[in-house]
């Protein structure tokens, strides 16, 4: 049985800032939804102090919400200098920190570890998660690890390689015809109180599983150990803005606790303009369309709250890298000996502009 | 380019324990080659500290051949408690250094960068590989990563997510129809000075290019830091037996260097008698036939010197599971969110007996 972390201060809202008890909000902040404005909630946390004597997310467990939780060998990614790719784009300092080295394949699996301990510590049975592939891999494998049952919501799309390794983990599949219709069929069981949603279900969305999303910070925690000096541009591939809005609130924790005196400017890439359109003026409410044909892991037509405050508040910025370029990008970086998934390809798209 | 670390003293064969000046022998020990009993060569090493300030393989540079190498976050993979695994079996402390995690996804990345170290150093440009899967992937990756060509001689049998990963690298696939005739090709383009092997091109067979055998001590160094107790039985599936004499090579030099008491008993688990024959009585020299149709990556008639040698020194054995099993195996690893290569299944094969 897994016990929330005692430093848990509150629930709060991150666009209102109003503090809720410590329970779970799956439509984000009640009060932002009712003015139609879905907006993430987040938690707070008392105090911030590394556990230096700990390896891994054991180390950062003061500000993750549950101090045990399911472990395959997360994190603790390597970062890798390219040197050469470096030279022939002028950049003198170009690092990867490659999140593909993670159990499952992604940093979904920073995210997995805490949704699956708050639904075994709810008394739930069955976890149930929205997703074209990395993210239902990931929580079906915490899942198996756990001995928790999982659903997976997908379309006819899936992957196959993806759908392989989600049937190994004994998870359920459930097609649907489109995109939005998993989002319906994960509301109706929620509702039911059946099964614990790993994923968003309200349209417009709000991030995902606050819980979860907490585990995304470990990635900047890890950057800061990696570097003597911090880097002064991130790069990530986006959709829905979980990781960005993971990394920034990482950041964003270390500068509030004195690990680090700045935050490096977060650079969203996207594979048609979306973010883009928001921050030119847009409603992040609305929804756009575009080709996310070869890059179906940041694909999907709407923007969450989170993403926009993750870029403004690092100074950071957006670029739009065309879906099909992922292809030349993802042989590129082949020849630098690095394996990328075709929508973390996009970041060399970005790097060139 | 890369030197030779200035720490190796020789080069040393494993069976008749003669010494040679620091070159390359690719038909292992030329001695016992002349006898008809070919046998692996070795590095020693004048002494063995660790650079107990370094982190990841620097750590242990002093017993590795080269004190720079191509480097994209090999090694450092996680070891994960099997609880509910081990509770079904019956064992108290039940552990999977999972392998997988490497940046190619096998062990062989500790392998791979002291191979291209090496022809590097020597003035090659091009490296070449006889693979049916994870070798050749590695060395390509890894090539690609230090700019040297590279050739992967291999069958039209190999696994098309392999191909994929070989040419996404930028090297080359020679198809041959037979695994022998991809020793033959190799040996031709040896002999002319063109190309630097990365594997055994020899019938009977030695182990694989010793520089980088010496990378695959680090598993066993590693293991040495992650457990407080050492683990008194570790299971290791094998073929030619180079990462099974690795990480006993690894474990040896630890005992000879007071920084371990004891050596786990290490068990190889094979698809079909190959080294359970030769240890029955047979000659290592032999072919040997069996099916492993589902395990390629321990596929193969031969058996080396060097496996007998792993096991008996430390007082270990070997099981047989077959091939075909491993197709189960790998479904109920899954369900504790373990995924593995076919091959490594047959690991839980040699855990049920």
């Amino acid at each position: 049985m897994y016990k929330i972390n005692p430093n848990v201060e509150c629930i709060e809202c991150i666009k209102c800032y109003h503090r809720y008890p410590l329970k779970d909000y799956f439509i984000g902040c009640p009060r932002c939804f009712e003015k139609g404005k879905p907006s993430s909630v987040s938690l707070n946390y008392k105090n911030f102090n590394l556990n230096n004597n700990q390896s891994g997310f054991k180390k950062y467990t003061d500000v993750l919400p549950y101090l045990d939780f399911p472990t395959i060998g997360e994190g603790s990614t390597p970062t890798v200098r390219m040197k050469r790719l470096g030279d022939e784009l002028g950049l003198e300092n170009l690092w990867i920190k490659n999140e593909g080295q993670n159990p499952t394949g992604s940093h979904k699996d920073r995210y997995s570890p805490f949704v699956v301990a708050r639904a075994i510590s709810l008394g739930f049975e069955t976890v149930a998660v929205a997703s074209s592939g990395n993210a239902g891999v990931s929580i079906a494998t915490y899942s198996a690890a756990a001995n928790l049952k999982c659903v997976v919501l997908t379309t006819k799309n899936m992957n196959p390689i993806w759908k392989q390794a989600i049937v190994q983990t004994g998870a359920e599949i459930i097609y649907k015809d489109k995109p939005m219709d998993r989002w319906e069929h994960l509301q109706r069981y929620v509702l039911r109180n059946e099964w614990y949603p790993a994923t968003n279900f309200i349209n417009p969305p709000v991030g995902s599983n606050p819980f979860g999303v907490q585990g995304l910070k470990t990635l900047a925690f890890e950057i800061i150990e990696d570097f003597e000096q911090l880097p002064n541009i991130i790069i990530i591939p986006s959709s829905r803005g979980d990781l960005l809005w993971g990394v920034w609130k990482g950041f964003n924790e270390a500068l509030e606790n004195g690990l680090i005196c700045d935050i490096p400017k977060l650079i969203a890439v996207e594979p048609f303009p979306r973010l883009k359109a928001v921050l030119g003026g847009d409603k992040y409410t609305d929804n756009f369309e575009g080709d996310s044909t070869h890059t179906p892991s940041v694909g999907g037509t709407t923007v969450t709250y989170q993403s926009i405050q993750a870029i403004k508040n690092s100074k950071g910025k957006v670029e739009v890298v065309p879906s099909f370029n992922a292809i030349n990008e993802q042989e590129h970086l082949g020849k630098y000996g690095i394996y990328a998934e075709r929508s973390s390809s996009l970041v060399l798209g970005a790097l060139n502009r």
